[in-house]
């Protein structure tokens, strides 16, 4: 398998997966800054785990030695090898935007590129297995979801599908650590700017909108619009997720955490948490899973959901690593079984 | 001036603002873990500002030797003593809960104990001078406003008093750093626990509701309820609030901060950041200020409002030293001139 | 197995990676604070994999239910315990002080309490693989190593066992991640007092000195003292020791090197850094390996020693898993596979 | 006055104590970066406190505006920049490297470029004002000492002085916050690489080496060599330097805290702790102070020093307003009264 963008933070999350994944041998690491160096050179904490060196390959290079490629590149660039990569008969797991949309238009309007590839959408799969495992089954090209929405549709898409909530009047208040900025060295993700510092970005449209009101939409047949605030916290990892909403009718904690434990049954990466305990990041940090919990504001009548999630794990590279075990039909727990580590 | 608690995070940043004032002389510094030592043993970054040492002093001998008392205790302590210290004469600025509410029994229903001098409760001014600067002015006994409901309400207030937002469905999403929780040494404070972790906590019903709404309310007259989600962030000083409401009439961006502007023209620690600019907490970490910034979410209609302040300084000690500089007739900046440390 | 202490910071690493190993069930957890409640309440991020409650058992009940069990408890506990296990033919790893030393009266005069199991001493295994494997293989008691002591050892004792440096005259400069302080709610753990913070302490003499002297004596054949001082910095795990020697002999960094190489040849969780790359704590964070670096500074003609290990990992936990491995024949590396979170 | 690179660290660290400090008008800041923004769009803290715009000002319009003009700019930038303002009378403050070294050989071995201002160096003056302050009374250009070896000298030059200790074998073992290395956005300040991280670099071999050897040597009147390894600490201010030395007599930790109160008697900015108590970074974090603390090591007849400052503040920018201050015969404190921000 090929890791296509493994020197950004995405691509060592899915070395440092994959390396340990008993089901599957990386063949190919690109990368455009280090090319010709030893991959555990870049990221000394796999020396030892990793000899490949660092490649500049094209699209069908990877193709011939890779029966899956991931790919980690920022946004405008899957569109460029997906094709290519395809045709060569490699699967493919992006984990940025270019696929995401049902409608070119949504991306050309946030993204603000025009779609080069747009004859693939259709049959790219959004690679939420909580709620499109089947399709992801079958898929070439899975669109892994992004990070922020992940955590929020984990949370909301069960309220919504039951017609709990109103669609009208939904907060996410998202908070997330640094790691889900990249590795780009930019004065937001610099030490001093950011260390013991909290602060709002990118309000109002961040490009997550769309990725969830799309998905929103999708489950509630009807156009949902969120209102979402990112913040960026001064941690490596980690996502919570708060969000607000309104009940259509009267609905009690409980009632919402046996929603989520019916919703989520047999769901490997889903841990529904006891009434009265609040997810908290540290608790998923490094592993896949999302964890969920519930309350309802009897002052106000407000519904408050929170979702926990490492970006870079179920929110990035184990999301992908898990759609990929499903593409290939092993265990879709394979490779992810690891705890957080806590403290 | 006394400092009633000093060795605590509240009693520490007093004492770092107090004795550089100009006009302050320290007089007496009690704590009860401490007795007998040089307060710079406690802290020694004040090692040769402060000479005196903790003292166990009953409220007596406190007002011989000080004509105002800062009252830094933990909730429900501020009762016993603020009745002696008046008698004699000596003003007092409580920062803690227990002269904040204009109802005995909002206090008694929300922290659980009987409130023991509901007499003083009528004199008691809530200290908020943005809003109630003259009250402070001839105030004995000023209730020093909570850290949360500090940055909520100077956000919130103008919106409401101008009738532009609905009382109904506020949501204040307030994020704080760890010190807003004290220096009582408990596994939620614990390093292992909170570094590197975000969490909510006190979901619903955590105790700076009924404050905020107490003052929402009467600014609005007529009730107002809200849902407040705190959550404790990795980083030691800022509380950075985001509230969600719906506008009333249609308003932008443009008009929010017009309206702050106006509203906070001569406000010497409120900074309305200019239009596109969001605050951050390290811009006001060790000042006493409190910026604000205001977006309105075009597609959703949703009004979003901001605030950054150091929860120790304009969020405690730093808002009390501006009360007592109003009470003592002194100019209100004196000793609160800092700019913020950056990085 | 039995984890006895399992609620403090070793004892939940040591539930993190036994909870995975594929050839230990877990059969009794221990702890004072949490008996009756589920281990997964204390610390959420185990949620789904233990399903076991925290007991109080006594010494013989663990040992009716375990072959192995792992003592992390605070020094001066295992002394009372480890006779009960180890005559109910339970084998013991302790991660604490009590079983380190050769001579009882060290222990009694750095640690300040009498021993009540001198008779356990001669028969315990400092558990130091790398050094001492066969003797672990045979073990019924492993004491094992301090974390400044693994990480100082693993630097020095391939030049001392060269005579290659001056018994005299070797500076130890260690820094520790938090986390080494364990859970226990004290005023120096506290998140506002060790954020942001660098603090020297126990200087001089902190309890891991006499460990690291009677080790390297051992191996020198003479006596060494060393010059040690640890420093707290604000991060959760991992200690750096930076180690300061004068050659005996003209040697380069190539040659340590060399000679580290040879010496750790086959060890599985000591990596030589190639010259030129100093470690880092965040490349080992989460992982067993301790990653060994050197240079020589011609000006001074100073050896420079570094090592990197997670303090909870290879200082703690993962090395008494290692030592598990060892004494029950399994594989060495099993169950501590997993590479360090980066970032 | 004016400061040369104002939106560096240093730079904004100038900006922050001279907009406060009671006899200073800033009328210059120059940036390369933020030409024709108001500078407190680059940094808001400062918002309310700087209206000046950063300019791109040639130094002969500088010393049109400015009777003494700091340069906060990288190494190598300063020789090109200080004889034109000094030319037209207006005195410099250089922050960086270019003016330290009393030997151009030396500057130009360290630091690798050709030195193009050789004349200015006899007339510069090292701004330690400690040991130099009478030279820097009178001086024109003061070459404003590195923050290592601030901490480093305070600590060593009185034992060196005094002749206590042996020349030969000197280990500065410093450990710096990720300030200072400045505001440039490189991949070891990116937080995802220096967050919950600690490492050494530039072993052997720091440009501050030669430095600290100059002044040392000056002292003791002969060559002194030390081994110097600095290392990055995941906060974002303080140094603290452990200092290891062997004495040459018979010296107690209070022979040497002796020494040193009675070296810095009337030391505004150096405070020497009462045994016992060791420094901490926090303790000095905002303020222009030197905490300083020795121990004695019975055990191996090791002297341990111990000096903590702010690099940023008695590091850079505080030290630099206190040679100016000595410049201008101002009141030496003036304008760096604050104490530190603790917690």
């Amino acid at each position: 398998m090929a890791v296509i963008g493994a020197t950004g933070y995405t691509g060592v999350e899915l070395v440092r997966l994959l390396c340990r994944h008993p089901d599957v041998e990386l063949t190919v690491l690109t990368s455009q800054s280090y090319v010709g160096q030893p991959f555990w050179r870049v990221y000394p904490s796999l020396f030892r785990y990793v000899e490949l060196e660092c490649a500049d390959s094209a699209p069908e290079l990877v193709a011939a030695e890779a029966d899956v490629a991931f790919v980690a590149l920022p946004h405008g660039h899957a569109m460029g090898v997906a094709a290519a990569l395809l045709d060569k008969g490699c699967r493919v797991v992006d984990l940025g935007a270019d696929f995401r949309f049902r409608e070119k238009q949504t991306y050309e309007q946030w993204y603000r590129i025009p779609h080069t590839a747009p004859e693939l959408l259709p049959a790219a799969v959004y690679g939420l297995p909580e709620w499109y495992r089947e399709r992801v089954r079958t898929a070439s090209l899975v669109a892994n979801p992004g990070c922020y929405p992940t955590g929020a549709l984990l949370a909301l898409l069960p309220l919504v599908r039951a017609g709990w909530i109103d669609l009208r009047g939904i907060v996410v208040d998202a908070k997330s650590g640094v790691s889900g900025a990249g590795r780009a060295t930019t004065l937001t993700t610099h030490y001093g700017e950011c260390n013991e510092n909290l602060r709002p970005y990118s309000v109002p449209g961040h490009r997550h909108v769309p990725e969830m009101e799309q998905e929103l939409s999708l489950i509630a047949q009807a156009e949902v619009r969120i209102a979402f605030t990112p913040h960026l916290v001064p941690m490596t990892r980690g996502i919570l997720c708060t969000v607000y909403a309104t009940p259509l009718r009267t609905v009690s904690a409980t009632d919402i955490l046996n929603l989520y434990r019916e919703t989520y049954r047999d769901e490997p990466f889903v841990r529904v948490l006891p009434e009265g305990m609040l997810p908290q990041t540290k608790a998923v940090a490094g592993s896949n899973y999302c964890d969920l919990a519930a309350a309802v504001d009897a002052r106000t009548g407000r519904v408050i959901l929170f979702s926990a999630i490492d970006n870079l794990v179920k929110g990035a590279a184990g999301q992908a690593v898990q759609n990929m075990n499903i593409m290939c039909r092993l265990p879709e727990t394979r490779g992810l079984e690891q705890p957080a580590l806590y403290p």
